[in-house]
């Protein structure tokens, strides 16, 4: 019989983070005795618990430590993490240890130090001149960088419920479209305006991430999504060449894949439409030259050249063209888009399940996130992030857009 | 070798109907030629053709002659129907002739008379005094009621395009969720203001039908649905217990299915509160009265009351209570439903696979519908009914109830 | 400020039930105060805790009772329960007591005793001579009749995690369609050989529970489910016209709402095929008497028949004809429904919304429960009943149909 | 009023085109008189038609001419296509002509030549030294080479009905979860049995390609897939980093993303097995050095090692890693799977939108084609491509698999 004690501390009961750990001992085969148990009896007191976990083998006690990490449990007799050196660029040391989105520390001669940019599977390499510590994807890494391996000398973070109770401060998660949306839009809106106001008279950094796909052009939601960005309430756009191109389609043909936005109708050889517009933009050389030279007039894009938005495009291997700007190697589309992300408080991904999907592995747990699809998997993906701060939405993007835009003000 | 001839009439090419003929003759194995063909070089302009069939045996013959009915395709050696007394009540005889929801005559004593109220499945009864067709479910038919058997002297007309080119005037109904909503809902908007004016200037019986599910209730859509009928934009209303409960719940609580619409949130036992309001309607006999005593003061059921909507509310298993005005045998409530359809222009099912299904079945084909759910299949399902007159849309109920009422003119 | 004590007992820790009760104190507003904390150290042992409650007014401290009371929460000081006669047949009295689910008993002269029948929404009669108590529908109730009013002495028994550690033995409902199904359809096949086992040596009541829609005749699945009848798996089926009439269109015409299932193509006139079916055995009287006098040779309805499935057939306004057998009225059918129920150890909801979601109403929390649907909506829909037996998979009806009949030993 | 006469020749009865071709031209406002009108009596007899288009207006008339193209309507008086020179590299004169994926011919000094490998939305150079025409991505074009312009001197031929009365030669392609899909994936595996003979016995180069998502490893389709694979059934597999790196993640783990294939359940630090999965190939090399060294010993990629299938694998943002043999360039990877397409005479897409989607753009439009998905809007989206050959099934992948492996003699 193999035992360990672990300490856990924070807002553990209002959490159910207690709850969760004693019930991930007993669920994988230990058991366990409380002491110490201090309870808070009000939303803010602080609660700590000391738990001493025995295991038949070493093994399963190991299981045990990996599987309640994630909820804050730290092992009472701290050791040092382990470092190894990676055997060549890009390849990590076999034992390496894989981040989640959480707030993480490592311990180093005796102190714990904050890893740098919580992002869910990558890996935490040391730098020692001086001392810090960062979360790196594998094809980073260099020879003979300092990987953090094992499981010791680190400690996670576990997302407490926020204290704004406003729709991302609430457990559930909303994927069901039985639900109304007007509140949700609403409390979105609200952190919107308040992250606008907090740069204007902060100079603060904060900043809205907008990620979406090409649905919104075709389903209407243009009008809306470049009166948002006009007017200042977004600061990144993370889109594909596709959402781009018929973006200023619409502006040079008002038709969206060929589909005439203006009078609802398919119209003839308009499926050349949308390549037409990259071909005169590759001609031009970038998105921003089209806007400033005046061929681009209004829209998406030429809001967010207007507006410094910083705008990702990641290339697929659906693209025609593609646009001059698109990145077409995605690794390298992924560094850029990391780049962007510190200072992000606030994410909204809609109607791409690509993007989704890969802005949402690349933010902290913490970062406040709606997604919106009209197919009810996509949120459920993002919400099973296990955060409290991920919001789903079943809707389809035009409506969300032009509602959340008559939120913010708009008169359309 | 069995031959037959048959002749089309009408706007055979425009709409594809002599296209769809010729390939059905050689799809089933047979072949044709073609003779005193008639093409109108113009829309308006009619077409004519006659067409001689000739197949390796009568059965396939029979075959092809069934199948190109719903085309329109009249046999040329015309004869009159047959008819077979009913053997009892609820019960037809074997060739029973199975009805669709094209408008349909028959011939009798060599005279084509039409059938009244074209409905998908049923049967024909013809009644002799004064002679007349109808079209009536099994379980209608009375022992010795004489029914059409056989496919001779029966003719169906198929739809044509119609003139007016809003929406329903094309042949590809929208089911994609990447097409934008708002030309149809413009259009359906701009249909509800001509029915509406057409009642109030002419006296006239048109009517716009409405049938939907709880799920308006619950995403939101409760405002604008009542703002809708209030100003006196739809007359017949079909749904069952479940949206009337949480309609009449919000009036008394404020909750559907005990959440809290005003703020967004489920609240303590809130899931009785639609039981209470049923008890509660239940105790005071009727929805009417319910709204009448000013148990009830504002909402779909409020404004259903005060509006005179034709309200037919059926029943189902999922039911509690049920409130007292529910029809819950479903034979009945189909009757009911059979009712006042006739003068319907418009019909909006919205949020309810069974009443968008039970409401499309009962309907002409000539009848302009739409269909909104969140779910692609149900309006697949219903533009599968082969008209140019069903639209579909993928779109939360709440969203499109919202937009039709600003298109409406809704201020909310 | 108002207090209350409540005490906890049971497997409080390792089903989240203690965590649960907290966090619903704090989250609305209460504070607490724990003693005599006994904490089990194993999974089968018990734990125990006293809470004490405060509140800042005596409706929240009622809210936050009413609120942890379907988590078990017994309020110390124990009364007797209220009990308010009925004022009309039909009509509940104003503070009735709404059920759940979940086991309940209510405390009549100083004892507590079992209310039969669990089932979510409805009320709790009283009887005297002998004492018992019954959960029955408001349409029930009679003149008179002893309602339980209010929320005092009733307290309800929260589920524990299983003991059996097979899906239904786990938190995690799945729904996703990224997951294997093969482990849940083997888990199911087990319990299902168990339960015929049980029936066959100890002429056992326990039965398995089928409720489908006729998109398992439509997609194919008609082979499998049939041997699975005939096998004696199945003892109840809920179902609607479409399924019986699809069944034995089948087996008189090879197709299905005139698809022909051997070739795989429509063909002529096939969509008359099912109303010919229904004509033909409503001339005969009832399906028994169709199966019986040879007519309806094999499938599902000839299945049942032969393996005396008890069969309840529930009518909608979709329904053409119907069959003889079914009962059109939606209340009695409801009824005939809740008299079969006793004894289902298992229940599979299969590709129909309105049954699956009328089933799990009527069911126990503690009945494993499998909802299979191709639209995630629906077993969602399902699972949010919040216990910890009901399981969703996200598939065709006829793959699960023949990956089920596979692992109960056909060989198809 | 402006006219043109052109000549339409094929099975133009047959496969609706004459019918389409003069609807279109009615519908976009033209007029049309018919000469020379010989309708085949047979399905194998060829039609002619001579159509005289006329319209209100020379532009009008163009639209016209645009719309029928497609349908290979001719214009009579043939002149040569025209020529402009490339701008520069990757960019296209500002009047190329955009192709379709429809077989197409260009007239050159008064000849008709081919135009290599159709496919959508490229544009055509004309190569002189030996004469020859190519569809090209507009990023592969490079400074003054010679690019067809306008519309003259082009001529598409439509897809007329297959001759093979599979699913595949039939125009209704089925998206209903409600129909059966065991015809469907029988001919599948017939089409699949004859190309695997004609390749072993002809020595051929027909080929079968597959193009999956991650899905099918985590619901459960990976044993059947390898199945298929090994008895030489699939020649080009189209995947990204994600179903690689679990398909060798159950091979060392037993796990697909943490969650255990054999048990059934997510297993401790589960999610960690991909990512040293992926460092452990890295450091190997590539998939096939892993397979070879019996890293991996078994599953999909081994299976494709070993039959030498040609993959391709193409990176996202959403990737790991990624593997050392995903192409990470968008372009490039598109580059190298148009280089395998020439002999892919049937494909598969599976449970994967970016890669059905990606892949349906690459093929001729008469390569027969099955989508594979459990959202029916991937399905939707690619049999709107307007062909006779994509037929859509909605069903998981997993069953799907199982399904045609059985099919193919699988006895798992």
């Amino acid at each position: 019989m193999d035992t360990q004690t672990v300490t856990l501390h924070g807002h553990i009961i209002d959490s159910l983070i207690l709850a969760k750990v004693l019930d991930t001992i007993v669920m994988l085969g230990g058991t366990f005795t409380l002491s110490e148990v201090t309870i808070g009896s009000k939303r803010e007191d602080l609660s700590h618990s000391t738990i001493h976990i025995k295991a038949p083998t070493i093994e399963l006690l190991q299981d045990i430590l990996t599987a309640i990490q994630p909820h804050g449990a730290v092992v009472q007799a701290e050791q040092d993490c382990m470092v190894t050196p990676s055997p060549a660029d890009g390849i990590l040391p076999e034992n390496f240890y894989a981040t989640s989105h959480l707030a993480t520390q490592i311990r180093w001669k005796g102190k714990w130090i904050d890893v740098s940019h919580p992002e869910m599977d990558l890996t935490i390499v040391v730098k020692t001149t001086p001392l810090s510590a960062h979360m790196i994807p594998m094809g980073s890494v260099k020879l003979g960088d300092l990987i953090v391996t094992g499981r010791e000398g680190i400690r996670v973070f576990p997302l407490e419920r926020p204290i704004e109770r406003d729709v991302f401060g609430f457990m559930e998660t909303q994927v069901s479209s039985e639900r109304p949306h007007r509140h949700i839009i609403a409390d979105v809106a609200k952190r919107m305006k308040n992250i606008r106001q907090h740069r204007q008279e902060d100079n603060a950094s904060a900043k809205v991430l907008f990620a979406g796909g090409p649905a919104i052009i075709h389903a209407g939601g243009r009008e809306a999504l470049t009166w948002i960005i006009e007017e200042g309430y977004i600061h990144v756009l993370f889109c594909g060449n596709a959402l781009a191109a018929h973006d200023m389609e619409a502006s040079l043909y008002g038709t969206s894949l060929g589909y005439n936005l203006g009078i609802g109708r398919s119209v003839p050889h308009g499926h050349e439409h949308h390549l037409r517009t990259i071909n005169r933009v590759r001609a031009l050389g970038s998105i921003a030259k089209a806007v400033e030279s005046g061929v681009i007039k209004e829209g998406i894009m030429a809001a967010c050249i207007r507006q410094e938005v910083q705008m990702v495009l990641a290339g697929t291997i659906r693209d025609d063209g593609p646009l001059p700007d698109v990145i077409t190697d995605a690794i390298e589309a992924q560094e850029v888009m990391r780049t962007v992300i510190p200072g992000v408080e606030l994410a909204l991904l809609v109607a791409s399940t690509l993007h989704a999907v890969a802005t949402g592995n690349l933010l902290p747990a913490s970062t406040p996130t709606v997604c919106v699809d009209i197919n009810p998997a996509v949120p459920t993906k993002l919400s099973d992030r296990g955060s409290f701060q991920a919001v789903g939405l079943v809707m389809d993007s035009s409506s969300f857009l032009r509602e959340l835009a008559r939120e913010l003000g708009w008169k359309g």
